[in-house]
C-alpha cells in the first residue's frame, strides 16, 4: 500500500509539459462515437447528435480530499473520475467524455503520474468514457486534480434537483456510511504506521468499507434499471457530502420539505459494527459522512409498487410541503430530529489541519 | 497594485463550501440561449442545437503561472478566462460556457475571491459566455485555478491543427512578444519593491506591454473577420507558448514543414525597445515568450489577395513539404535557422524556483 522507493524514477522535467501530456494520454482509445477529436488540438470536438450536453466539474486537493500516505495513486485516479461521473449519473444522463487537469509538484516522478493515469484509464474503460482533453502543470506543493465530466442525454430523460413534489417518495440506492467508516479505518492504521513504520496495518475484515472509500463506483447503472421499471424520477442528486446535506439540497431547489425515517436508512452490517467499535453513531455516518456516491431521488407515489421490493433501492422517506421543513423521524418513536447540513466541508475540515 | 490590508476581511470558513460558491456565482446572469441550466445542480445542461461542442481546459497555479505579488486578483480572474476562450477561438468556434474550479488556501479571505470572480465576470460579460459550473475547495497552500471552456459551432466552420497543406500561407494576428516583455518589467519592478517597499514601481510608459501580460484578450473576433473576407483557414492554433512552439505543433499535426520569415514577424515598437533595454533579442521574445494569445493559422495561397493588406493579419511564412523541416529565414540573409520549441515550459521554469 505504501510507495515502493526501490526503482529508478524519472523527473517530470525530463519529458517537459507537452511530452508529459502526450506520454500519459497516448494509450487512451476513443470509445464513443460522439468523440470526433480528442487530445492533441486546442480543444476536443464532440458531436452531441440531438442530445443535451450535461457538464460538471470537481476539484480534489492533496491533504484535503486525499492523503497519499494511504491512498494509492491508481485508486486516486479511478476515484477522481468516478466522483465526476457520479454527477452525470445524478442528472439521469450517460457520461461520455472527461477532461483531466493536474497541478503537480516536481517531487512526483513520471512513474507516479503513470500510476494515476492507469487508474483514470481503468475508470474510463469501466464506464466507457473518453479522455478528450486536459492540462498538466507544475505546482509549488502537492497535487491538485480537476476533472470535468460531460454527458449526452435526450432532453426528456434528464432529471434535475428542482422538480420534486410534495408526497413524492424519497429513494436511495445501495447503502450509506461505508465510505466514511473506511476512511476512519485508513486514518487509524495510518496513524499507527506513522508512529511505528514496522507495524503492519490491520485492514483485514474491513474490505467492504475500505473499497467504498478507496474505489467507489458511480451509479451509472441506475438510469437503465429505472427505465426497465418504467420509473422516471421527479428529482435526483448524488450523495457526495452525506444524506442530510443532499436532502436539504433537494428541499432547497424543489421547494419541498422531507421526512426521513431513521429505521429505513440502508446501512451495511460492517459499517454499523465498525462505527460501534469506534464509538461513532452509525446513523450519523450515513447522514454526514459523505463520499458514498449513491443516488438519492424522488419518485411519484404512483410508482411505489414498482420499486418497493427492488434490491437496488430503499424508500427512506417522502416529500412534504416546504413549510413543514426537513426532519428525520427517529427510530422507535415519532420524535422529529431537524436535518442539518453537517456534511463534509473542505474548508472547515481543513481548518483543523492548519 | 498591491493588496490593501486596511479593511476587515472575512475568512472563507465563515461561508463554508456551499455558501462560498453560491456567494461568488449568484450575480452571474445567463446570456446564451444554449445555457438551459447553470450553477446549482449536479451538472449544467447545455442545448447545443445542431452544433458541435468544442471543449478545452487549462490549469493555472500560483507561483508558476502567476505571482500574486504583482498580479491583481481581478486581472488574474479575467486572464484565466481569456486563456481558455483563446483555445475555443483557435478552433474557429464561438465560446459559450465556462466552468471554474478553485483550490484555495485559507489564507485567502472571501474578499480576495470576490476580486477574482469580479475579473471572471468581467470576462464573461466581455465575451458573452456563461459561468455554468465549478467547484471550490481549500488547498494546503496557494491558489490553483482550473477552467473548462465550451464552445458551440457548426461543423463546417471548425478548424483543426491537422489540416494545413504545403504552399499554404502562414498568417498571424496582432503582434507578438509583448506579453513576455510585460512580464519582464513586472518582475523587475517587483524585485525592486521587495528590496525596498518604499520605492514606487516604475511602470510608466510600459502600458501596452503590461496590458498584454496582465489583461490579454482572446481573438474571438477573428472568426467573423475571416468570414467577412470569405477565408476559411486550413489550420489554426493559438499562441500561448511562443510562435516557434506553435509552428511546430501545426507542423507535427498537419505533417508539413514551415518557412518563417524573421523580418515579417509583427512586433510592437515598445516590445522591441524594451527588449533592447533589457538586453534581450526581440525576435526571441516572439518566438519563445508566449502568452500573446494571438491566433496562428494557415490559408490557401489562393486567398493571398484577400488578406495581404488587412491590418489585423500578417503573412509571416508558408508551409512546405514535411521533409523540408521547420526553419526561420533570417533577416537580411537567406540563412536558415532551425525552429525549436523553447516555448515556456511550466515544469522547466519551476525547477529554477525549487
Amino acid at each position: 500500500m505504501f510507495e515502493d522507493k526501490s526503482q529508478e524514477l524519472t523527473p517530470i522535467s525530463k519529458l517537459g509539459e507537452f511530452g508529459l501530456i502526450k506520454h500519459l494520454t497516448e494509450n487512451f482509445p476513443i470509445i464513443n462515437e460522439s468523440t470526433e477529436t480528442s487530445v492533441g488540438d486546442d480543444a476536443a470536438i464532440i458531436n452531441p447528435g440531438n442530445k443535451r450536453v450535461v457538464v460538471s466539474t470537481d476539484v480534489l486537493a492533496e491533504g484535503v480530499h486525499f492523503n497519499l500516505g494511504y491512498v494509492p495513486l491508481k485508486h486516486l485516479g479511478y476515484k477522481a473520475v468516478v466522483v465526476n461521473l457520479s454527477d452525470i449519473a445524478a442528472m439521469n444522463a450517460t457520461p461520455t467524455q472527461i477532461l483531466v487537469s493536474l497541478a503537480v509538484s516536481n517531487r512526483f516522478p513520471v512513474e507516479a503520474l503513470e500510476e494515476l493515469y492507469a487508474g483514470i484509464q481503468t475508470a474510463c474503460n469501466r464506464y466507457k468514457v473518453d479522455l478528450v482533453g486536459g492540462d498538466t502543470t507544475s505546482s509549488n506543493t502537492g497535487l491538485v486534480m480537476s476533472i470535468t465530466a460531460i454527458g449526452l442525454e435526450n432532453e426528456e430523460n434528464i432529471v434535475k434537483r428542482s422538480t420534486a413534489k410534495p408526497n413524492d417518495l424519497l429513494v436511495v440506492t445501495g447503502d450509506l456510511g461505508g465510505a466514511y467508516m473506511g476512511l476512519q479505518i485508513l486514518e487509524r492504521e495510518h496513524a499507527v504506521y506513522l508512529a511505528n513504520p514496522n507495524m503492519q496495518p490491520e485492514m483485514e475484515g474491513f474490505d467492504y468499507i475500505l473499497e467504498r472509500q478507496l474505489k467507489p463506483e458511480a451509479r451509472t447503472d441506475v438510469k437503465e434499471i429505472l427505465k426497465g421499471l418504467e420509473i422516471h424520477p421527479t428529482s435526483m442528486i448524488d450523495i457526495s457530502d452525506g444524506l442530510a446535506s443532499e436532502i436539504l439540497h433537494l428541499s432547497d431547489q424543489s421547494k419541498v420539505g422531507f421526512r426521513l425515517y431513521e429505521e429505513k436508512i440502508p446501512m451495511d452490517n460492517l459499517t454499523i459494527s465498525t462505527a460501534d467499535e469506534l464509538n461513532l453513531n452509525p446513523v450519523m455516518t450515513a447522514l454526514s459522512g459523505g463520499e458514498d456516491y449513491e443516488l438519492l431521488f424522488t419518485i411519484s407515489p404512483e410508482d411505489f409498487e414498482k420499486i418497493r421490493n427492488h434490491p437496488d433501492f430503499t424508500i427512506i422517506g417522502h416529500a412534504v410541503d416546504h413549510s413543514e421543513g426537513n426532519y428525520m423521524v427517529a427510530r422507535g418513536s415519532n420524535q422529529l430530529v431537524a436535518l442539518t447540513a453537517q456534511g463534509w466541508n473542505a474548508f472547515l475540515s481543513n481548518q483543523d489541519n492548519d
